[in-house]
Formats: C-alpha cells, structure tokens, sequence
C-alpha cells in the first residue's frame, strides 16, 4: 500500500519509526499516505529524552511567570524539556510528586518558593538527581544550593528612599512571619528607621500573605490608623497593588497623600496609575541561574558557593513623592 | 557497607531501584547510608512516564498563565506531566519543536494561540499523538479539534453596553488582523453599532497586539482626534492598560470622560484602578476541555464536535459611564 507514496515499504517503516535519513519530502508523502490509510501506530517503545523538572507552590501571580521563563529558557539552550508542577499554595511538595519525579529520570530538580522535604531531597540525591532551590519559603538546613536576590538591601533601600523624601510615619506591609525573604525585607526596613533615627512604630507594621488581597486589607487597616502613614513599603508588586485600591478606596491621591514602594518589579509595575516605584529583582536571571548550575551539578562540578545572590535594585518612578505634611518626630 | 542502615543489601538494592514494596523508614534509612557511604546511581534506564506537551507562542501575559493552570489542572488528575514550551512570541513551531515532541511521546499535545503546520500536525498524526488547538492564530483546514469562546458575541456585548449607556462615539482597539478572534471581535463590536444604527467610522477602528504597549500607542492616537471618542472597547485586558496609561496622561479621568471596556478578565482586570468593565472568557475551564478532549482521543473516544465553544459574559465593573456629553449623531 505504501508504494502509492512513491516510496519504498522500508522508507515508510522508518518514516513511522521517527528516523532522521528520510528526507523532508520523502517524509510529508509517506505520512499522507498513511493518513489516508488508516494508519494505527505501534505501542510505544522506551523514550530517551532530556527533561528538567520546575515546581512552584502557585501559578497565581506574575512573580511565577517570570522565574518560568528564565528557567525555560535555560532548558532550551540545552535542549531539555521543561515539565511544570505546582502545589497549589502549599510549601511542601507531595510524596506523589517526587515518586513522579524520580520516575521521569529528570536531569535535574528546580524548586520555587516550593521546597521539598528532607527525605525528597534524599530521594533525588539517591537518583543522581541535582537540585537547586530559588526563594525558599523555608530554610535549607543542608547543602541544597539556592538562589536569592538581596532582600536585607532591598528593603533598606525600598525605606531609605522614603526617608530620603522626607517621611518618618512609614509604613510596611511584609510576608508571612515565616518566610525568610519576608522577614529580610522587614530587617532592611527596620535598620533604614534605626539609621536614620526614625522611630519604628510596632502599629505601621503588618504582616501580608504576598497577593493583592493581603496588601488591600492590611492597606485598609493603616489607612483607618488615627495618626495614618504618609508611605508604605509594600514588599511586593501585589501588595502594592491592593495597598492603591485601598487609598482609591478612601480618596487618597498617591502620590500627593501617599507614597507607595512595591517589590519585584513585574511588567504590571511600569503600568500602574502611577507606575510604581519598586525593588527590582531579576527573576528571569535567578530561574536561569538556578537550572545552570543545576545541569553544572548534574556533569559533576559543584559551584563554588551554595548560595548564589542576585542584587536588587530600586527602581524610582511615580509613585512616591514628599509626604503631604512633614510630621517630624 | 549497607547493613550499617540496620537493614539488608536485597532491601537497600530495591531502595536504590525506586521499588515500591519498602516502608518509608527503611527507605530513608537506607537512603540516609547511601548518602553517607558517597554513593553514585547506576546509569539511566528506559523511563515510561505519562507527559502531555503544551505549547504556547509566548509566556508574557496573564492570557496565558491562566490557561497553563487549565491545562495543568486537568494534567494533574490524570497524573501526567506537563512539558510547557514557548516559541519566543512566533505562531509556528520550529522543525526541533516536532522531532522533540515525537521523541518524548506524549499522550496528547495542546497548543495555544501557537498552530503547529500541516506537516506538524501529520507527524503527530502519524505517531498517534493527537492535538488540540486553543485559540489558534491561524486557521486549521483540517479536522484539528480547536478550543475557543464566543468573541463575536463578546465584541457585541462589549459595543451594545457602550451603546446602552448614550455613547455614540465608541472606538475599538482589536488584535492583529489576521488573528481571527481579533477579527470575530471586531465583527461583532461592527454588528452591535449597525444594529443601534450608530454609523461606524473607520477611523475609530485600530489595531494593535494584544499588548499594553499596543493598547498604550492606538489609546493614545485616537484620544488625539478632534472628534475624540466617549468609549473605547480594548478587545483584550492587556490593551485595557494601555488606554489607561493614554487617559491617565492628558489628565482624562475614566469613567468621566471615558469609558473602556477589555476582554479576557484576568485577575488583573479587577483591582486596575478603576476596576475594569471586561468580556470574561473561562481561560481555566478551555486550558481543561483541550486536554481533556485530547485525552479522550487518545483512548480512541473522538469528540461529538471539532469546535468547543465556550460563552463569554459581559462583567460590568466602574470603568464604564455615561459619555460626560452625549454626542447624539
């Protein structure tokens, strides 16, 4: 039947074999032929190809999507497939998830925010398997290489800059208490205050959950304060956000009646009204870092450190502005 | 070595295997031993794991974050994994792309927006893959099952809302023309006018790229006509925020003296100040139905219809008024 495509039965087997020494041509008559014949395909035989796995505890925000994309892009340029898992919120990664895992044979790991346990870790050790950690929500007590942006510095940064134009009633609204890059924010803020001696008031610091809702209640609560913030240090793009829906709330111009300061930098920042003054972080740089030194792991070469820490960097735009009414100390 | 861990080298070889009959505490014993004793895995063998392959032509909006969950959800209950791939914003899959696909033999491939060619899709044919379009840029001529929502009736509800507040001069910012859901847009944004009797003007129909910037640069010409329009129906979110910005820069308040309506309703639509009037279309729920059709063809089980339609809604939220000034024709 195959003759009908001009071809021979041993160039249409391997044609429906997959096998490179056909030509393109040879290969486009062969398939339409067996197209129209009905063609069924054999069972699958064992595959060799190249995958990484990346795991997020969430697919809800921007944040996410930019580290995908480094660490996408990475896998490219070596030519590894990248297989996507999330959490759905959670920190800890099922014991589903690393048999999966483990079974897909991956050249290597990435987790974001996500960590896996002890024992997963263990598990892919044991497999020949590297992995490298990017943001961690929990501290790594082994010698699981991370990648990080300064948080210390960039919240120092985000607060100085705010004491800089002027103010001293200068709110934060960080992480969850138990997130390390939450509490290093929450330190840079507090050592700008403590430098600059700028009393820090317990009352202007609220603890959010990273998302748009977080930073709209929390915003709301700082907002009803009798003697309220004349700026908020909102430790991510999301906060920030839910912090101008509660100052539009009330009829608060930003940044006439109050500055704003996010975290990350995501493509929404730039496009905010008004576009917000930030800590940038290069997400897409960490999610490429943390798959390259992963497959470097992976030929056996240890990087020299196991922590690799990206800088962060303020970024000024419009969203902050001399407070209303200097209400020194 | 292994009877340091307390237990057997028949039990600490299955360890070493991934065999399932192992209670955990021996497991981590044994892989705790390992780890101590500067074990190497053995060299890889065959893999038969489940994968499905997704496809998008980029990964810089929340479009697609929204349909990645969709299609990863519905992944996650059949415990397959998902292979996410971009093509650096082009519509067309690369010659690698297909012999990569090939070579991990997925169970289904889903693509979104991006439209595998002729031959791609023959190839996939060919090894018994099938394939779902979701959105597709470009028409599919064959049987190709394609996932869509009803963006005629949307572009219609979008301009008849317009109209039902007293505007008259309503403008469109659609995508790129040969995208056909621009086109069924703007189709139906045409209908709505004709049928209200409101002439259509040429100049108020632009196109742009369903992007900020797109929104930004066409916001911005047609609020720089003298005859400037009341209303602007964005056709996607993203084009939403750049007419924001345009408005926000010549001190236009919206909706006072403009009103915008979107599509899509991402997360975003709802905390951009104002909160944004936007054709919702259920991305999760169409990132789910292709791979759950694709799978269903997998097992042999062809869909009733090649076309899933999903309805799109009208969601009113503040960013649409009255005209400040009703320009009755």
């Amino acid at each position: 039947m195959a003759a009908q495509a001009g071809v021979s039965i041993t160039t249409a087997w391997k044609v429906a074999n997959g096998r490179p020494d056909v030509s393109h041509d040879t290969r486009r008559k062969v398939q339409a032929a067996l197209i129209d014949q009905g063609y069924r395909p054999p069972s699958k035989s064992p595959r060799f190809t190249r995958l990484v796995e990346f795991v997020v505890h969430e697919m809800e925000t921007a944040w996410v999507l930019e580290i995908i994309k480094g660490v996408y892009r990475e896998a490219a340029t070596h030519r590894a497939a990248m297989v996507l898992s999330e959490l759905g919120g959670a920190i800890t990664p099922s014991d589903s998830w690393i048999t999966d895992v483990v079974a897909r044979q991956p050249l290597a790991v990435i987790s974001a925010f996500a960590v896996p346990t002890e024992d997963q870790r263990r598990s892919l050790a044991v497999n020949g398997v590297p992995l490298v950690a990017i943001e961690p929500a929990a501290e790594l007590t082994d010698q699981t290489p991370w990648v990080s942006t300064s948080n210390w510095n960039g919240g120092l940064a985000a607060a100085r800059h705010l004491i800089g134009l002027g103010h001293r009633r200068i709110a934060t609204i960080t992480g969850p208490p138990d997130i390390m890059c939450s509490r290093a924010r929450l330190d840079g803020y507090r050592a700008a205050l403590d430098t600059a001696k700028v009393p820090v008031d317990a009352e202007l610091i609220r603890h959010g959950d990273f998302l748009v809702s977080g930073g709209l209640r929390e915003g709301r609560a700082l907002l009803a304060l009798a003697d309220r913030p004349t700026a908020i240090f909102a430790a991510n793009d999301h906060q920030a956000m839910g912090v101008y829906q509660a100052a539009r709330e009330i009829g608060l111009r930003i940044p006439a009646d109050l500055s704003v300061v996010g975290f990350d930098d995501l493509p929404m920042a730039g496009w905010l009204g008004p576009a917000l003054t930030t800590v940038r972080q290069p997400l897409h740089d960490m999610g490429a870092a943390a798959l390259g030194t992963a497959l470097e792991l992976a030929k056996g070469d240890p990087p020299p450190h196991n922590q690799i820490i990206f800088p962060s960097e303020l970024v000024v735009r419009a969203s902050t502005a001399p407070p209303p009414d200097r209400a020194e100390p």
